[in-house]
């Protein structure tokens, strides 16, 4: 049996449209012989997130000191505590070291904790289309995004019952994030100015998204994770950003997607040139953000690729080469 | 007394602090002498729009027939409607042919059907941050604000009395569109990561924004200008885009701002290549669509630039050279 390998593919997980932690099914086309993650070859973890409503302790849990829901009283959480949470399973799971780190967006700022909070089980990491602290343009455009739910008449402070949620807000904020997800491009591309029914077919499209976000997301629970969102700061505490990020010597691909609007590519350029030992890589996509679940054919080959220059012999394509 | 000159500089008003036709105030820095606008010289028109709240008939003017608002029944208008109630402001004052038309965003819209519309009247047009038809993207971005204002109790499908607005959302609708009116680098420059009693700046910034808005503007009104905007396409009805656009003969004088995000400059990009007897420029900005509104001092050199080619005698700074 192969030395035990780690990936942590734990992902923003309400962007993927099931939800929970299978990677293997939002980031499938990246699963498979000959692709970026081997399920025949790797050991492949990706977890939930602390905070999350699909399972890990968060804003709909019961607390056993009330048997309520926390809901509003749920603490405010940072990145860093996720990857603590993690780092216990890590632990629980026996593994001595993780060949690679990998997310995008929430997932890409846990890859970069990772990097500084246990450098000594890390040795790789991949954070694409995410930046090294939250910009202003991110926490306000989450503001916005958390002021249209704290307009709905049934948040009540974050005191709702869970059939009482303020789904109405809930559906503007994932309106509004849905739009920035995306690109001019993308929504030019698919929708255009399409109408039926004197409706034009995007607004069509960002409401029925709104509708489906409702079904399978709670408020207390988006509040707490873009709240930890906007905590994210690799420079907090640990003195300036440069310093921080030059002190990391793990071998890094930042991958950044040319049409990100939210974390735009000289973010990831700053990253890149900042740590060492790395490498930048520019994905071209129509579709914004979003790409890194949408157009994944070129991120695989990155991946592919960065682990082939960490390890020129591991085994691909039922190839004989050893995996060590 | 000089032949006059009439200016349309209509912009998309409720985006200058004030409010109000008086672009004297929000453009300040175009107008005197040597500048752009010289009221000594030039006969200069700015009129309010048709759906407006600032004073054009709108859904907060007296219908007639009921002697009530007109609230929810103000029917939707198109650009072209502003445009042609203008052409009667016009004709009213008996101005016989207008040298230049002007104007950002929605603005700008108005300024391109003016070109379309009365082709006799105009004889050049500056056309600023804005399209020849309005991208899903904007039409996506200007859904979700309405639907922060539908999704406020107090909406009522548009029948809520002016005591009784959807204020909550209408200041969600504005502080998300503030945001998109600037860029990453506007915010990031001004804000960043500041935090005042554990709240950060720009969320402060933006919940103030709202609040002040919701004191000037109505939220029917709001509905009835987004859907004008969304219903913008030169094209409508009147052949292929770039036919119509090649049919556009005036001088035209295309800008577009480097750091938009909304009509992005590939937008402005294809008016100047579409429009033969045009020049296009890129200003260069931090604040975004916005910046027309900001950064005023380089739009200021383009159209001064712009009207000394198209009278290379007119009167600047005292001089004494002809005005025609």
């Amino acid at each position: 049996m192969p030395i035990p390998q780690l990936n942590i593919g734990d992902f923003f997980i309400w962007k993927s449209l099931t939800g929970g932690a299978d990677a293997s099914d939002w980031w499938e086309p990246l699963f498979g012989a000959n692709k970026a993650f081997d399920p025949e070859v790797d050991f492949i973890v990706c977890s939930n997130v602390l905070g999350s409503c699909y399972g890990t302790t968060g804003p709909i849990s019961i607390n056993p000191q009330t048997n309520h829901i926390y809901g509003a009283s749920f603490p405010q959480i940072t990145i860093r505590d996720m990857v603590n949470l993690q780092a216990a399973l890590v632990q629980a799971l026996e593994i001595q070291r993780i060949k690679l780190v990998v997310g995008g967006s929430l997932g890409g700022m846990q890859v970069l904790e990772w990097g500084l909070l246990y450098p000594d089980l890390v040795e790789a990491m991949a954070p694409i289309a995410v930046s090294g602290r939250h910009s202003a343009w991110c926490i306000a455009l989450s503001e916005a995004q958390r002021q249209a739910i704290y307009a709905d008449p049934n948040w009540q402070l974050g005191n709702y019952t869970l059939d009482k949620q303020p789904s109405q807000g809930l559906a503007v904020a994932r309106m509004m994030a849905m739009s920035t997800y995306r690109s001019w491009g993308s929504f030019e591309n698919r929708f255009g100015r399409q109408q039926y029914l004197n409706e034009f077919a995007i607004s069509s499209y960002l409401q029925h998204q709104g509708q489906k976000f409702i079904q399978r997301f709670d408020a207390n629970t988006y509040i707490t994770l873009t709240h930890a969102m906007d905590s994210h700061d690799i420079a907090r505490g640990r003195g300036s950003f440069a310093d921080v990020l030059s002190n990391v010597k793990k071998s890094t691909l930042v991958v950044a997607i040319d049409s990100d609007i939210l974390y735009p590519p000289h973010e990831q350029q700053e990253l890149a040139t900042l740590i060492s030992n790395s490498k930048f890589a520019l994905a071209k996509s129509l579709h914004g953000h979003d790409a890194f679940l949408i157009d994944m054919s070129e991120l695989n080959d990155l991946i592919v690729n960065f682990r082939r220059e960490l390890a020129p012999y591991r085994r691909l394509g039922g190839g004989t080469e050893p995996n060590q």
